[in-house]
């Protein structure tokens, strides 16, 4: 790999934090750049001109090129490593799972999560407050779906470690932060958190 | 490819379409199942039992096993054909924008199209009804951003078409359903459209 790479980002976003994870766990270094999403700073003329249109963390530089997307930049890392399988349908099951992430268990989990302990519940909108109440109801449902699943297997695609589990690891493990979620409710999550934790390379959100 | 293929779908979702769309420029034949999401049809316990535990189509059925989630399915049929890049920076970078388009894309142009279209405006929740203006918003900054980058080159990636246009295709061509959007506004984007029809095998959402 010849290309410097650089982490755009902001460290205790979960989205930022798979990428480093993912990282971690093929050996490859990143540099990291950080910018403070509550102030703005990734919405300003420069950012979106140079790193990402969409003014979003995390974007993954690769060299002169610029990768946005949380989970698309942990595939370019992991893309032909073990934690993309090589079964056609593995492969593709693991995208279901990172696409479910970013669909149902993301808005509601990680956006919970960044209103209660980020911005904090006397500071949102009147629309946030209406939402709320919705939003932890959807992420317990997106749970409640992951701790079915893991009852019966012990990682979300075939039988080791993917891209699947990385990405739902980094939101899901501080679903507890904000106090919307209470993850002793669901067992057989707490034991697949447990189980990343001992991959080789593992680095947690403040490392 | 020995397994049948059996798509469980509802006619004029277009996360559904983006499946038959990438089938039929691939070549690939579809069985179709067809299911009433206005009458809860994917809320069964025998559809959230045998087909997605998550409630929702499209589900790709490949002989015994079933794969939910719309792009992914689409990765599934078009998985080491023409349609997914080589390159390792751009195989990602389609998956950047079919990442995007599931988190800033579909929630907003095809949320407000299904509520105006399919719902009804007079039927929307108090809360949807309070979503539906910021929804307008940001799907406008959504076919804006696809604008932006359309100015500069005809496909999403790299010089020909690939799965990120298939995807984002299926939405953006009916985002004037409902009332929401006015793509006259989107020169760039009107011109991909017309680009992605000419595709040999194309079919239109209603085929």
């Amino acid at each position: 790999m010849t290309d410097q790479l650089i982490l755009h980002e902001y460290g205790p976003s979960g989205n930022c934090y798979k990428i480093r994870l993912t990282a971690a766990l093929l050996g490859i270094g990143l540099q990291r750049r950080t910018y403070d999403i509550l102030r703005g700073e990734t919405r300003t003329p420069e950012f979106l001109r140079e790193v990402n249109a969409n003014g979003r963390i995390p974007v993954l530089q690769i060299g002169t090129r610029f990768l946005p997307e949380s989970n698309a930049a942990a595939f370019w890392l992991a893309d032909r490593s073990a934690l993309v399988p090589d079964d056609r349908f593995d492969r593709a099951d693991m995208l279901r799972w990172m696409f479910w992430e970013q669909y149902n268990h993301e808005p509601n989990v990680a956006t919970y999560r960044y209103w209660m302990a980020f911005v904090g519940a006397d500071n949102l909108t009147e629309l946030q407050k209406m939402q709320a109440d919705g939003k932890r109801a959807a992420g317990d449902a997106a749970l409640k779906l992951m701790d079915d699943e893991l009852r019966q297997r012990d990682w979300l695609v075939g039988n080791t470690a993917t891209l699947a589990d990385i990405c739902l690891y980094a939101y899901t493990h501080v679903a507890e932060e904000g106090g919307g979620f209470d993850l002793s409710r669901y067992p057989a999550v707490q034991r697949w958190l447990e189980r990343v934790t001992l991959l080789p390379g593992y680095i947690t959100i403040t490392d």
